[in-house]
């Protein structure tokens, strides 16, 4: 049996590739379940600095299961307790990536359509293909994207989430960038280069602040100017007092590198 | 005695038209009670899927009508409830818009101004005409644009809509789709085809997801993440036991039409 | 002893430099405190109606004052105390600039990073020179921009700020623009004269507007839609009450200049 994840340890980055080609990387319950897990495994993963989430085969992600959820119908309630279920735990999963410790860098390419659009909203940054599509297209089949919407209503402009989410269509890498769902664009034969140099590059960082550092970062968005600057306050302080940051202060004053270790 | 707002049925979409091209579509106190007479019925019709809200003659809309507003100024307490009263209901009708079933598209051309401006901002969707001209321009005649402006920043960056509000300089319809104000531009003749293209593209959707979806779409965007996503878990799940999804999940994958009716 | 602050006088217009070039304007102690003192006193001055602020020398500012902030490091508690109370401090300057009467206009120029960047967001406006540099680049040396990131992310999309943060990456002035940072862009030889001519347009609006309005638009932009209307629509009929608008509505009808004075 393949494993529905597969995590590669590229030094302080690990890699998790979504890796079931033939369904174009479906969140079936089983990869649910793989990603959640594995999602989880990294929270605790001191090894881990950055994370990359990749897609295997021809697309990132194409979104929900839908021959699975199709089955739960034959349940005596034809499926509600199961499609409850089923959006809870896919939610439950999404709300893992800002909440981990690591920055969680998408790496797009193919697609990324509905649930499979949601994972690259829900990450921290996303790197894409050129040529990428990206959609939020479940209206074309009778079922909106309520929880992707969710994701990319946090990432985008209202008036052009609600275009992508009432008509279907897609968008570009391109454009996606210029709405601020892509951080960058790639050619496709450098898209793993380019991400990789990404996440290298905030591997090099103090992890301990990146790490404070991200946490802050989604406590004071929703938080009124006044309550977020006290959290950030303290926040800058205690990360003022790790031993680390004393170095890399005192070093750039001296002009010289920190003594990391 | 001429309609002061235009009801055409064009199959699923229903064309509002700003009936009162000498005024500039001035939203009196006769056309607010007008459309807000049309949205209310609208809220109701089953048949319409989706509305789209134009004007007649050289422009969309140029915001309040100042005569009238002077005028109150001769009740004994100066038209201060006057004043309270009509801009307490001109926001009532503008969050009509997003509380409608229906998305709404803004067809504009012309200019957009201050209250037009608003009415803009408010719908899910805009269309705009190439050289179409936005303000919230209240302030070069002393009075600033603060009921607009609530709409404007709900849908441009915060410098950006404070420029707009303090200068009150116009920008065109380039810029307003940059900003985020905006969808779609086209060509001045073939605005109306634009628009009702996008609006038929809507209206061929199941019309339960799409009133589901835009109901969550508003409901979720103020709710912290983990609210959201327990909120639009639930409306997924629902939409999920509509037979009309059933059916539409089930041709997708059979690579079908739905059999929708 | 050099002025921390110079302060100039341009009709309407106040311009705040930041004085202190050989440390790039550094927010030491003494310049925060000259700072917080300079904006403390404008908040009462009726002769000013918009401000300017910007730095001397070869930048517009580069963040806190490390050497300063490594001196404390010498107290028994290790600078703890220190630290939350300078962070603190900080915060409650950069609170004040939205709390102003008047709108402020930062003038950026050469590098603007960390809490130099903060400032710049901060402001109401932004004018940049063509090659100013923007960076929350604390995380390169161990400190992560928490407090500079709070007023980053309420004006650039929410992955485009994490990009900057996590990487210490700079952004130039046309990204900057094109993300909400700034407002605009000037030839570096251009620069004053472009943003002095921004505020002098903004300074020949009605100030009472200009004051309630700029109140009302930080006032209501955390507030879901219902209650930001309820809010604005009593400011609106405030703003009508004014002998001035009265004025600027009439003349507006009569398609002459209104008699301010």
């Amino acid at each position: 049996m393949t494993d529905l994840i597969v995590t590669e340890r590229l030094g302080p980055v690990t890699r998790l590739t979504l890796n079931s080609p033939s369904s174009l990387n479906a969140l079936s319950d089983a990869m649910l379940a793989a990603l959640t897990g594995s999602l989880g495994a990294l929270a605790d993963d001191r090894e881990t600095r950055v994370v990359i989430l990749r897609g295997a085969g021809k697309a990132f992600c194409a979104g929900h299961d839908l021959k699975e959820m199709q089955a739960a119908r034959t349940a005596p309630d034809k499926g509600a307790a199961y499609f409850l279920d089923l959006f809870t735990r896919c939610g439950a999963m999404m709300q893992m990536i800002p909440a981990l410790p690591q920055p969680v860098i998408a790496e797009v390419h193919g697609i990324a359509t509905a649930a499979g659009c949601q994972l690259v909203a829900s990450c921290d940054m996303a790197v894409a293909a050129e040529g990428t599509r990206f959609g939020v297209n479940g209206v074309n089949i009778g079922l909106f994207c309520s929880t992707p919407m969710v994701a990319l209503t946090r990432n985008i402009p209202r008036k052009q989430a609600f275009e992508m989410l009432t008509t279907g269509e897609f968008i570009d890498a391109a454009r996606a960038r210029d709405l601020g769902l892509v951080n960058r664009i790639a050619a496709p034969a450098d898209l793993s280069d380019s991400t990789l140099a990404l996440a290298q590059t905030v591997a090099a960082k103090l992890t301990a602040a990146v790490k404070i550092g991200k946490r802050a970062f989604y406590d004071q968005l929703p938080m009124d100017l006044s309550a977020a600057y006290a959290h950030t306050a303290a926040v800058m302080a205690e990360n003022m007092m790790m031993r680390d940051t004393a170095e890399g202060v005192q070093a750039f004053i001296e002009k010289r590198k920190p003594d990391w270790h």
